[in-house]
């Protein structure tokens, strides 16, 4: 890991320096998909069997949680543990309720009523990864809000281990969020599964949650067929903004908590000196050797930047450049840094807030736009799960009023009937 | 046109009865763009000039609309023209500007403290199709909430005619919404410029609006390739529910209002008898003969139905499960029936409001979703034109509370260096 001084850098290396890399050219990984969902569509839950056999090694009689694998995975849990889950899921809860859609109504033209009303979408489909950590947080973050928003139906899908067994955690997170009907389905056969509907499985207007380079296929392919989805999902993102006046060992542990998700994760340190930074690095090397994923962490980092700029201003500039998935700024007056930040998914502030706390328990939503996504979306909150719809409504003289003004643009556009349509009405209103 | 019964119908029928056309398959559409999007990378604005000149027939030097062009266009319209933009133009922003994101702030826990703030996009790339009809309304469509939201980097694209020109409506709609870098170029080549960046065309961080399969497939490519996009846009659609009572002229004449859009419009009629429905079916005949634009018409008429359900329930279950991008609701109390409506773009009550009001003035947006997916998606609003970013910041008590739970959710995950990020501060703070 190298020091980089950004006001040397040219304009060309700069923009490599923030360049994602690209993710491994898979050609073949779309046919694999596409065969995946064919499998899925004809023959419903006994290709979910044969994959699930396949991939995750396990036989399964029924796909479906029972209530007895519910209350074993709740006794699996101690008393502290399951305190701990209802924590976080009362955090999420506050500030996911907090952000309900709300209906609108405006009168644009006296006579003329426009609204907006919320409904929550029918059917959702949650899907939690498996794997070498069972992300059981991810069902919280994906289950909070869709329990706040109510949708009548709400699935999640997630994949067994050999012995045909969900992670007891996942199983009493789903139950905190009041998700009893639960899959054991993985993979891109089971985003195929929420799309195109099976006996067992019902089929989803929209699929959320994160996953490997096979189930994000999956799910740019649901959404060619009309289910729609949440955000793109890539590797994991931390950017640090870090003042002279920060901790080393405590900006080290933040770069270390995200290189420790997978070799892809992203870790950038943006420093105000070359000093710093250096101090950073050996702290890097010195809390490396103790990790339990250290192979895992020494792989990411390698890939990781460690920036020099020359001072506040600089440094907000690269975080919006970059617009990194999770921005800690470890400065003196990290507010006034975050008036300037346009461009992340989650930000947090001053020496005492890890990202840890957002990824399990401050309340706000963990699943954010990695890859640069967030010059453009936001992270996951309440009003993914309602969808709006506008509603006018014109009395006869609100219809009399800008009905004319509707008439001549209409015939502008060479839409003689849209204009008809007024017209036939005002002729009525004026007999 | 036949009149169908739905009680009467299977529920195969029932479902193919509902279901959009399949759009035809066009395998090579994907590398026709493909190609398009590979020359404007490479050659940038020498691209965009040789495609205008193959598609559109136009040859360009600049391919900006210059200042002498936008005060031209001001003399072609007249005195009631630019009042009935400005009209269209100000119920637009009332009912936009009513949208605008809160930010928001909640303390989940003591010394834990959560936010979400709201910035507007920076750049933003808006298309406008031309084509047989200049959709004006369309730029005004996607250039109020763009105007309101304050991105700072507003472009329109849309195409020239033979003779380089832009359309006059369109550039007055433009000037009235402060968009005042517009470019000639339109089609694939346009979404292409937006999402890679040209000489001319800057580089774009989000998409909007309309266009013919081409663009349609651009846009798909540009969102693959990291450009954000709004919605995906299908053909138009309508669904009258009309009860006895209702006007079979009004009925009839906000039907072809939707028809005439283009041959793959959906029209769908809901009556409640099937006297009502053969009044209506005759009243079609009628105006038909009297339209311009009616060889369109027809073809949109021939795909359509006219259902009749047994009463105001089995409307609105007809209407959820078609999930149509307009919905006008001609029944003696519309608002009762609304209460049940969970999925369309826009709604239209009673007898005196048409979609034409919609389409052009009375303050909703018209860039809506088609093709079902109002079932998850919602239309086009203010928030469109932000993101947000959550923010947390926890003090020394906060993360001493909070702090203890995280460690514990992390260690299950075995994730050992986010809890060591929590762990080293709190052995910080307990000194």
């Amino acid at each position: 890991m190298q020091v980089l001084i950004w006001k040397q850098l040219s304009v060309r290396r700069r923009a490599a320096v923030l360049a994602r890399p690209a993710s491994a050219a898979q050609p073949d990984r779309a046919a694999v998909v596409a065969r995946i969902f064919a499998a899925v569509r004809r023959e419903g839950d006994a290709a979910l069997r044969r994959f699930t056999r396949q991939f995750d090694g396990a036989r399964l009689r029924s796909l479906q949680v029972t209530a007895a694998e519910f209350a074993a995975a709740e006794r699996v849990l101690g008393r502290a543990d399951h305190a701990a889950l209802r924590t976080a899921w009362r955090n999420l809860r506050r500030f996911h309720r907090a952000q309900r859609p709300r209906p609108l109504r405006v009168t644009t033209t006296p006579g003329v009523v426009c609204e907006k009303v919320v409904r929550p979408i029918d059917r959702i489909g949650l899907y939690v990864p498996g794997g070498s950590a069972p992300l059981f947080s991810t069902a919280l973050m994906l289950g909070v809000p869709s329990q706040l928003a109510g949708n009548p139906v709400r699935v999640l899908c997630t994949p067994p281990d050999r012995a045909g067994r969900i992670n007891p955690w996942i199983l009493c997170a789903a139950q905190l969020c009041g998700l009893t009907e639960v899959y054991k389905v993985g993979g891109a056969q089971a985003i195929a599964a929420l799309a195109c509907g099976t006996t067992s499985v019902p089929r989803c207007d929209k699929i959320f949650g994160p996953g490997n380079a096979f189930v994000t296929e999956a799910k740019l392919q649901a959404s060619r067929a009309g289910t729609a989805i949440d955000l793109p999902a890539g590797p994991s993102e931390v950017m640090v903004v870090a003042d002279d006046r920060a901790r080393p060992d405590l900006v080290a542990a933040d770069l270390l908590s995200q290189a420790e998700h997978g070799p892809d994760s992203q870790v950038l340190l943006v420093a105000y000196s070359v000093r710093f930074a250096s101090r950073v690095q050996a702290e890097l090397a010195r809390q490396l050797a103790v990790l339990p994923r250290r192979a895992i962490a020494q792989r990411a980092l390698a890939g990781s930047r460690l920036l020099v700029a020359s001072g506040a201003e600089a440094a907000v500039a690269i975080a919006n450049a970059y617009a990194p998935e999770h921005l800690i700024l470890q400065v003196a007056d990290p507010r006034a840094l975050l008036a300037g930040v346009t461009a992340a998914g989650s930000v947090f502030l001053g020496a005492w807030t890890p990202e840890s706390l957002g990824d399990y328990a401050s309340g706000t939503n963990h699943v954010l736009p990695t890859a640069g996504w967030a010059r453009a979306i936001s992270g996951l909150g309440l009003a993914d799960f309602h969808r709006t719809m506008t509603v006018q409504e014109a009395s006869p003289r609100g219809l009399q009023r800008l009905g004319p003004v509707v008439e001549r643009l209409a015939r502008a556009e060479n839409l003689a009937a849209h204009q008809r349509a007024v017209r036939v009405r005002l002729h009525l209103l004026s007999r």
